[in-house]
C-alpha cells in the first residue's frame, strides 16, 4: 500500500470544504475507495485519480454520509465507459438501493459490480490477492456498521544487482533467491540469502472505523494495526451525545489507539459544529501523542 | 416569481465547476426547487439560501445528474430539524427509492413530504395557491421526464397613496380599490380606478425543459411563456447523436424559443465535451438574438 488519501471527512451534515466521508488507498496502480459521501466523484477528479483505476469499493453502513456519492460514481464509471469489474463491499441493502435506481433510470451498466455482502459479528476475510488482504469487523453503530482492515503482504526481499554481478550469478536463480534461497558457489561456499538481498520493508496494516462507539471487544479486532483511522466525531465535553448517537469522542479514540501501540491514529468525521479542527487534535494528542489530523486532500504515504 | 439562479446546469458527467441540473425560482419569501443534481445541497449553501425556505421541489425525470443530490438534501433537512412541510413533485419511482433509503439508513424524517407524482401525456395543473399556478407537461426523452411552467398569477394594482390624500378617501376603501373599483365622491362624481392606482406588472410565466428531444406538439403545451430554459446538451453538427439520446441541439431550441416568441431563452445542460460554452451560444443567437447561457450561479431577476 503506496498511500492513503482522504476525499472527505466531515460528518452527516456537510459544510464549506469539509466533504462526507470518502477516502482512498493506493495500492500498486489501483485504488481501493473506502465509504463513498455525496460528491466523492468530484473529490476523485480534483484528486486526479483516474476513474479507471478505482478497482474496489467498500461501504461501512448506509447512513447517506457514506455513500450518497455512489449511484453517480457508479454512473459516471458507465458514461464514461468502463468495462472492468468492479468490486463492490457493503451491508445488505447497498445493492438493492442500487438496483432499483439503475432500473428506474432505464440504465444496463456496460460493466460488472461484483458485490460482496459485508456482515457477520467477527472479523472476516472479505477480500485477498498477491498484495492485500482486506478483512471486515463489525462497529457499533445505530445501524449495521462495518469496518475494514487492510493488510499488505510480506514482499519478497529485494535482489542486490551489485552481489549477482560480484558472484556471477546466472539470470534464472534470480527467482529462488527472492524466495529466501542463498547460492552456492563452484568451489561449494554458500552466499547466504542475507548477503545477497535487502529484505522487503514491513508490510503495513491500515484499519477504517467509522461512525464507532467504541467497545472493548474492539481492541481485539484490529490488534496489531499500524494505521489507524477512528472517527471523532465530538470533544470530550459531548461524551453524552457522543454515547446517545454512538460516536465516539477525541479521548475514546485517542485511548482506544494508546492501547493498540499504533504507529499513528488519523481523526476524522467531525460534527459540522466544529469550524476549527486543533482543539480535536490537542485533546487526542494529550492521550495519544502521534494523532493526525485528518482532512480534505491530507494524505498519508505508508 | 421574482428571480431565477442556476446552480446546475451540466448534463451527466460532472466536469469542473459545472454541475448536474439544478435551479431555483425565488417567489415571495420561498424557493422553488428545479431538479436536484448531486451536490446541490453545497450549491444551496453557496447561494445562501436557507433549507427552510425551500417550500416545492420538482423533479423532471430520473436520470440521476436530475436527482442524485436529493436523498442528500432531504436528510440534510431533516438533521438541521425542519417540521415544515416539504412538497415534492416527481416521477413514479422516486419516493419508492427515497423511502427505501430512509428505511435501510433507519431515518425517520421530523417533517412530511407531500408527494405528488407527475404523470400524463397532457398539461397538467399540480399546484396552485394565491401566488402562481405550475403545471406539468410531458417532454420527450429516453424515460418519462416532465418539465414544469411556472405561471405567476395577475397581482392587484398598487394604490397610490398621494391620490388617496388627494380625495381623502378612508382606509375601509382601499381593499375593493385595489380589486378595481373606482372611488365615488360626495358630490357624486367618480374617480376611476385608473386614477387611483398604477397597474400591477404583467404577470410572467417560465418553462423548465430538461431533457428534451423537441416534438411540433410541445409548442401548444409551453404557448406565451415569457422565459424558457431548453437544454441544448449537443451543438448543431452532433444532431444525429442528438436524435440518438433524445437531447436537442443549440439550433433547435433557438428555433423553437424564435416560433414561441420568448422573451428570452436560457440554454444549459451542456455535454462535458463542450468546455467553451460561447460557440453555442453563437449558434443560439443565430437564430434567435434572446439566448442566455445559464452557467453556475447565473441569475435572473423577472
Amino acid at each position: 500500500m503506496e498511500f492513503l488519501k482522504i476525499l472527505g471527512c466531515g460528518s452527516a451534515l456537510p459544510i464549506g470544504n469539509r466533504f462526507p466521508s470518502a477516502q482512498v488507498i493506493k495500492d500498486k496502480e489501483r485504488y481501493l475507495l473506502i465509504d463513498c459521501g455525496e460528491g466523492t466523484q468530484l473529490r476523485l477528479r480534483e484528486a486526479k485519480i483516474s476513474f479507471n483505476r478505482v478497482s474496489h469499493i467498500f461501504i461501512s453502513h448506509l447512513h447517506g454520509d457514506h455513500f450518497f456519492g455512489l449511484p453517480g460514481l457508479l454512473s459516471s464509471f458507465h458514461l464514461l465507459g468502463r468495462t472492468k469489474d468492479l468490486f463492490l463491499y457493503g451491508p445488505k441493502g447497498l445493492m438493492e438501493i442500487l438496483e432499483l435506481q439503475f432500473k428506474l433510470s432505464g440504465t444496463v451498466l456496460r460493466y460488472n459490480i461484483i458485490f460482496h455482502e459485508v456482515k457477520g459479528s467477527t472479523k472476516t476475510l472479505i477480500m485477498e490477492d498477491s498484495s492485500i488482504e482486506v478483512h471486515s469487523f463489525p462497529l457499533n453503530h445505530r445501524i449495521r456498521c462495518s469496518g475494514y482492515f487492510f493488510q499488505e503482504k510480506k514482499k519478497p526481499a529485494t535482489i542486490l544487482v551489485d552481489k549477482i554481478k560480484e558472484y556471477s550469478i546466472p539470470d534464472h536463480f534470480r527467482a529462488n533467491i527472492k524466495k529466501g534461497d542463498g547460492y552456492q558457489l563452484s568451489n561449494g561456499d554458500v552466499i547466504p540469502h542475507e548477503e545477497l538481498t535487502a529484505p522487503a520493508p514491513e508490510p503495513i496494516s491500515y484499519a477504517y472505523c467509522s461512525d464507532n462507539r467504541i467497545k472493548d471487544s474492539l481492541k481485539e479486532k484490529i490488534k496489531g494495526v499500524d494505521y489507524l483511522y477512528h472517527e471523532t466525531t465530538f470533544m470530550e465535553n459531548e461524551k453524552e451525545r457522543a454515547k446517545k448517537t454512538y460516536h465516539s469522542t477525541t479521548v475514546e479514540a485517542a485511548e482506544l489507539a494508546k492501547k493498540l501501540q499504533v504507529k499513528k491514529l488519523i481523526i476524522g468525521h467531525y460534527s459540522a459544529r466544529y469550524q476549527n479542527l486543533e482543539p480535536l487534535l490537542e485533546e487526542c494528542q494529550v492521550v495519544f501523542g502521534p494523532t493526525i489530523l485528518g482532512y480534505e486532500g491530507f494524505k498519508l504515504s505508508f
